[in-house]
């Protein structure tokens, strides 16, 4: 009962985003970098993500008070060519460093039809949708990119060597929010086997495999994560890996220091890399966004295994989970709760 | 022991290439446009990935005698930004138009540090590889994209929409062949499931739906392909069906004409979608490659589930191949054999 009443604890994305505004500014965060880590947080739990939204919250106050996460940053960002530059973030916040990011790659695809900007010296940047769909309201298809630590195992390896890397890819379109794809290219996140041990369910076949590289189903036994497609999701995350520890100049695979694992006086030397390609440089804006959503809507209309469940097409899951969200406001498990209100204890802030 | 006889044709890749090159200008194909298609036919089945190699060399001939295939286009490229171009390609050989492309995007990158292009007025361009190796001689990062027809179920859908749309990426590295990932986003092809049926095998799971659109291993009910990772894979086709059907404005999904199915005097309406990124904007190209070789050694010297068989990275199945096959030649099916032999005679060219 008692659990049950905690989850029901409901707030409003108004709120909580001052809540954490106000704490990030005494935990002595600038207030631009407080904001994009604010703001990007919370737009993700608004959009059901929340295994990257408020509940990393806590974390990140860790990484600021040990020193891994520089809360005043010096932004060094140098053009190479047109249509490319490079970022060095300066170890601060992947919220703040990607955003800088999507400004520059926006303002290179004005001039030069696209923008490709690799980010370094940079920490967790949480949901890489976040980026992309910044760029989406600029009338650009946009890319998102980010290394992580090392999850899941090589075709044919034992141990974890990438991470499971992900890729978010925006397209504007007419009348709704942009089409939207955030995956990482392993089937099933760590999280999801903490999950399924906690709750004493088997995995699925084909999620995880244990020290000797052998798929199992018992998650206790699960020490790695199996990328999508065997050969095939290892080689997209081993693509994500050249654009944002090869081409960034940062560290790859099990050289990354872990998020959890690490110090927390340690910088994470991430690497991110984004990409702004203008649509108006392909197409005429407006009868694209039109075809875009005619593509959308057909994929919806086509004929679905269970009448009662629709075809989606990549972000509908989340676009329904905002617009409830919006309305309802942001549900707190206990656990996130109870770290929010120790956070109003220990930087005197009330919680709302 | 008829056909293991007939499987044991090996010719060698320079005998073949003559021989299809002689052909394709005797069926009037224009020699730049006829090079690019033999070379990328033979070079494929060097990689051993027979499926796209020149197996197909005969449904192109019959593409040409049809209609569908122009022997002789007329390009038009326009530059539409510094880093950005569309290339009408005039309905010829995806081949020829890949390559022209391909040399558009090495030119805008030279200058704008990225080049991208859509093809439009395409027909098929056979194994995506091809483009990006080709970029890849360059100091250049490559991608290479395309649409195909209606070929996998949308997730929680019944009916094939999208194509198994491929995405081709690769990476120059020291002191060997580029990096090559070329993938399709369903977990096997239609071909594998044809070969099933016809030696009575069943399907593993996980790989193909029935009409219903409910998954069977059975290979006679298979009429739709799953996508890799579930609605992950199908959100890759969806991405990729983006750049290469909405930004080139070519039909999308079930509205484009069936490679086989439609009649050979209809154009393919075919996209493409073409990367070139230069390394030197963000690192300097000779410590890039030389980590980038790291990279894969560290991957293959990873602990392996079995000794026998060491982690390898993308593409190094086909440079194995590749070397085996430079030096035997290319091995024949007793099908590919006689359909070379029956164009010797219909074209008065010498099989070597």
């Amino acid at each position: 009962m008692k659990s049950k009443a905690i989850e029901e604890i409901k707030v409003s994305a108004k709120s909580l985003h001052d809540f954490m505004m106000n704490i990030m500014l005494k935990a002595g965060v600038r207030r631009d970098v407080a904001f994009y880590v604010t703001d990007g947080l919370v737009q993700t739990s608004l959009r059901g993500v929340d295994s990257h939204g408020l509940r990393l919250f806590p974390h990140y106050l860790k990484g600021v008070k040990g020193g891994r996460i520089n809360p005043d940053p010096k932004y060094v960002f140098k053009r190479t060519s047109a249509s490319t530059g490079k970022l060095d973030a300066d170890h601060t916040f992947g919220h703040a460093a990607g955003m800088e990011a999507v400004r520059k790659a926006i303002e290179l695809a004005k001039e030069a039809g696209t923008g490709h900007v690799a980010v370094y010296n940079s920490s967790h940047f949480g949901a890489a949708a976040y980026y992309a769909l910044e760029i989406a309201k600029h009338d650009m298809i946009g890319f998102s990119f980010t290394n992580t630590d090392a999850l899941i195992k090589p075709h044919g390896g034992k141990e974890p060597f990438l991470g499971n890397n992900p890729i978010a890819f925006t397209v504007p379109c007419e009348d709704e929010e942009p089409l939207c794809l955030d995956m990482a290219t392993s089937v099933v996140t760590f999280n999801k086997i903490r999950q399924l041990r906690d709750s004493g369910l088997e995995a699925p076949p084909g999620v995880g495999a244990d020290r000797n590289g052998v798929e199992t189903t018992d998650p206790h036994k699960i020490t790695t994560l199996l990328p999508i497609g065997g050969y095939k999701g290892y080689g997209l995350s081993l693509m994500i890996e050249v654009l944002c520890s090869l081409l960034t100049g940062m560290p790859y695979g099990p050289n990354i220091p872990k998020m959890f694992e690490a110090p927390m006086s340690q910088h994470r030397m991430l690497g991110h890399f984004m990409i702004a390609v203008r649509i108006d440089c392909f197409q005429p804006v407006s009868a694209f966004k039109k075809r875009m959503s005619l593509l959308m809507n057909d994929l919806r209309s086509s004929p679905a295994i269970d009448k009662h469940n629709p075809v989606m097409v990549s972000g509908d899951p989340e676009k329904k989970k905002r617009s409830e969200r919006e309305k309802a406001g942001i549900p707190l498990t206990k656990i996130e709760y109870e770290a929010l209100i120790a956070l109003a204890e220990e930087y005197g802030v009330p919680f709302p």
